[in-house]
C-alpha cells in the first residue's frame, strides 16, 4: 500500500457518493446508478474513472454543465434502434437506461442499437457492455470525449480517447470484456509517469510541434493550455507501427457516438461560451446488444467460447512470461479482491472526498 | 515503375480471372464476384490480396479445399440475423451474398447481422463493407484467418491477422472506409522488408522465443515451419504500447467470425488431416449493416460527416507533414488512378498468371 493511502469498503464508498448526488438534487435512482458506475471503476482497478472523478461531477452539476434533473427524450425509435436525447444530464443514468433499452430490443428482435446525444462523461465504457452479460447477450458500449488525441500526421488534438467496450459471455470461463481507449494510453498514465519523474516511451504522445516526445510534463502543459500536441492513437506516431489504425478506431467512435446521434464531435465537443464559461458538453454514446441464439444455440456458443479462451490461456508463453490473459480477466480478479479487502484511495482523492463532504453537507464516514 | 513490372488494364485482368474460375467449374456469377474482389484489391493498392492470390485460389479448388459448386445453406434466420453455411466454397461469393442479405435486413429492420461459417479466404474485408455505401448504409465486415499472430505474452501464433472493416457514407466528402488488420502489419510487409534486405522495427513480430525481433527472415522461416513466434498485434510486444488492445481486437474478430457462427477459431482453423493433407479451412465471416435514418435523417448525417472529415483534414499538421488522411482516402485516389492508367503487376505475379493460364487452358491476353 502506498504511503498515505486509505482503504475503504466499496459499499460505504458507494453510499457516500449516492448521498452526495442526492444532496445535489439528483433523483435517488440516478444517484444510485452514478455512484455504482464510479465505484465499479475503482473495484476493477480503473482509478482514473472512479471516485477520483467525483469532484468533476460535483463541479459539473454546480456549474450547470450537468443537469441533476434533465429532460430525457426518445427522439426517434424503431423496433431495433433508438435515439435518446440526454437533456444535458449526468452520463451514467442515461447511458444505463439506453443500454437497458438496447438489450430489450435485442431480446425482442435479435439486435438492439441505441445512440445518445446531449450527454456527459459516462464513466467506464465496460460498465454498460457488461450489463449484457447478465442476460447472456453480447454487449457493446462506446463514447466520445473531450479532445486529447491527435490524428495521424496532425498536431492538434481533434479526438477523444474514445473507448470501445465489448462484452461476450462464456460458459465456465470468465466472460471476455474488452474495454480499451483507442489512444495508446490515457492521460492519467502520463500523469503517473510525471509524478514519478519518469520519461514516457516514444509513441504515447506528441509535443506542440506534433512530434513524439518522452517528456510527460511538456505534453500535460500543452494539453492544459491547448498549445498543440496530445496523446497518440493506438499504434503511435505516423503509420509505421499502425498509428493510423488507432486513429481510425477513434474516428469510428466519433462517427457512431457523435455524428450518428447528432452529438458533439471532433473539436465541437465540450464547447465554451465566448466568455470562457463551459456550455453543455454534448457528449454522445453508442450502445449495442446482440442475442446469441439469433445465430446458434447459446449453450453451444458458450462451450466454444470456453474452448477458445482456454486454448489461448494454455498456449506456450513468451520467454520471461508465465501467463496469457483474456480481456477483463485482470479486472475481474481485482474486483473480487477489492470487494472483500476494500478499495485503496490515494491521499489526494481522500482529501477531495472530505472536501466534497463538507461542501455539500454529507457526513464523511468512510474510514475506521 | 519497378523493373520488370507490367501494367495491365483492370477490365482485362478481371475477365482473365473470371475465365480461370469458370474453367475450374465455378459458376459464372461466382466467378464474376471472385474476380471482382481480387481485382478491386489491386485497384485499391492492396496487392497482397489481389490477383497475386489467384494461385492460392486455383490450388485451393484443385486440392478440394475450396469447392467450386458448394451447397450453401441458411442454417438459421430471423428478421435481423442469419447464419449461413458456406459449404466449403470460395469465400467471395458467399461473403458477397451474406452482405447483400445483411443490407436487405437493415433496410427492412434498421439493422442486419449475418455470420458465415465453413467458408474460405474472402479477399479484402473492405470490399463487403463498401457495398453498403451504394445503399447509404453503414457497413461492417470481418473475417478470421490462418494463425499468424501471437497473443500478448504468448509465443505461439494463435490468431489470424483478423481484419475489421467499417464503411460510412458521407455527403460531398469521400466515405470513411476503415479496413485494418488487427496485427501491426500483415505478413506481406515482412516479405517486402526481407526482399529489400531491411530490418523490421521492433513491435512488428517476435522470434521463436516470443521476443520482439528485427529479423524478418527469422520470423518468416519460423512461421513456415511453425517453430514459434509470429506477427504482433497492433500495439506491439507486451502491454507498454497497447499490444493487449490489438490482441483484444483480434480475439473479438475470432469470437464474432469463429465462435458465433460455429466456424474454426484460434488454431482449429485451417486444419490438416493426419497425413498432412489440408482439410476444409472452415473460415468464418461476420457482416453488418445499419440504416442511418433509423436514428436521424440521412441528409443531416451526411452533412455532419462532411464537417467532421473536413475538420480533421483541415486541422494543423505535425512538423514535416502536409496532409491528414481520412481512412480509405489513399485507396480511393489509387483506385481512380489505376482504373485509368492500369494496374502494375510484379514480374513474379505475371509469371504466376502466365503459368495458371497455361495450366487451366485460358488465353493470357493481358499485355500489349
Amino acid at each position: 500500500m502506498a504511503e498515505g493511502e486509505v482503504v475503504v469498503g466499496w459499499k460505504a464508498l458507494k453510499s457516500f457518493c449516492k448521498r452526495v448526488f442526492e444532496r445535489l438534487d439528483v433523483p435517488s435512482e440516478d444517484a444510485e446508478i452514478t455512484a455504482d458506475v464510479l465505484v465499479r471503476a475503482d473495484l476493477r482497478g480503473i482509478g482514473s474513472h472512479g471516485v477520483a472523478r467525483l469532484r468533476r461531477y460535483v463541479d459539473g452539476i454546480r456549474r450547470g454543465q450537468m443537469l441533476p434533473r434533465p429532460e430525457v427524450r426518445r427522439t426517434y425509435e424503431t423496433p431495433t434502434t433508438a435515439l435518446i436525447d440526454g437533456g444535458g444530464g449526468l452520463g451514467p443514468p442515461v447511458a444505463y437506461r439506453a443500454m437497458l433499452l438496447a438489450m430489450d430490443k435485442a431480446e425482442a428482435m435479435g439486435v438492439g442499437l441505441v445512440a445518445v446525444r446531449n450527454s456527459n462523461h459516462y464513466g467506464i465504457a465496460g460498465y454498460y457492455a457488461m450489463m449484457a452479460l447478465e442476460r447472456d447477450l453480447i454487449g457493446v458500449s462506446m463514447t466520445n470525449a473531450d479532445v486529447l488525441v491527435v490524428p495521424t500526421f496532425g498536431k492538434k488534438a481533434m479526438l477523444g480517447t474514445n473507448p470501445i467496450s465489448v462484452a461476450v459471455p462464456a460458459g465456465k470461463e470468465r466472460p471476455y470484456v474488452l474495454d480499451m481507449a483507442t489512444s495508446t494510453v490515457p492521460r492519467g498514465k502520463l500523469e503517473t509517469y510525471y509524478r514519478e519523474g519518469k520519461e514516457i516511451p516514444l509513441g504515447w504522445a506528441t509535443d506542440e510541434r506534433g512530434l513524439a516526445t518522452t517528456d510527460p510534463a511538456r505534453v500535460l502543459k500543452n494539453l492544459a493550455s491547448r498549445a498543440g500536441g496530445g496523446l497518440l492513437p493506438l499504434g503511435g506516431e505516423g503509420e509505421l507501427m499502425g498509428g493510423h489504425k488507432g486513429y481510425g478506431l477513434a474516428l469510428l467512435v466519433d462517427i457512431l457516438c457523435g455524428v450518428l446521434p447528432g452529438a458533439g464531435y471532433a473539436d465541437t465537443i465540450y464547447p465554451k461560451a465566448p466568455d470562457g464559461r463551459p456550455l453543455p458538453a454534448n457528449v454522445g454514446h453508442f450502445f449495442g446488444a446482440i442475442r446469441i441464439d439469433a445465430f446458434r444455440p447459446l449453450e453451444d456458443f458458450k462451450e466454444t467460447m470456453d474452448d477458445l479462451l482456454r486454448r489461448l490461456k494454455d498456449s506456450p508463453k513468451a520467454e520471461g512470461q508465465d501467463r496469457i490473459y483474456i480481456h477483463g480477466e485482470k479486472a475481474f480478479e481485482m474486483e473480487e479482491r477489492r470487494r472483500k479487502e476494500g478499495i485503496p484511495l490515494h491521499p489526494k482523492v481522500v482529501a477531495d472526498l472530505r472536501a466534497i463532504a463538507e461542501e455539500v453537507g454529507v457526513p464523511y464516514e468512510l474510514e475506521g
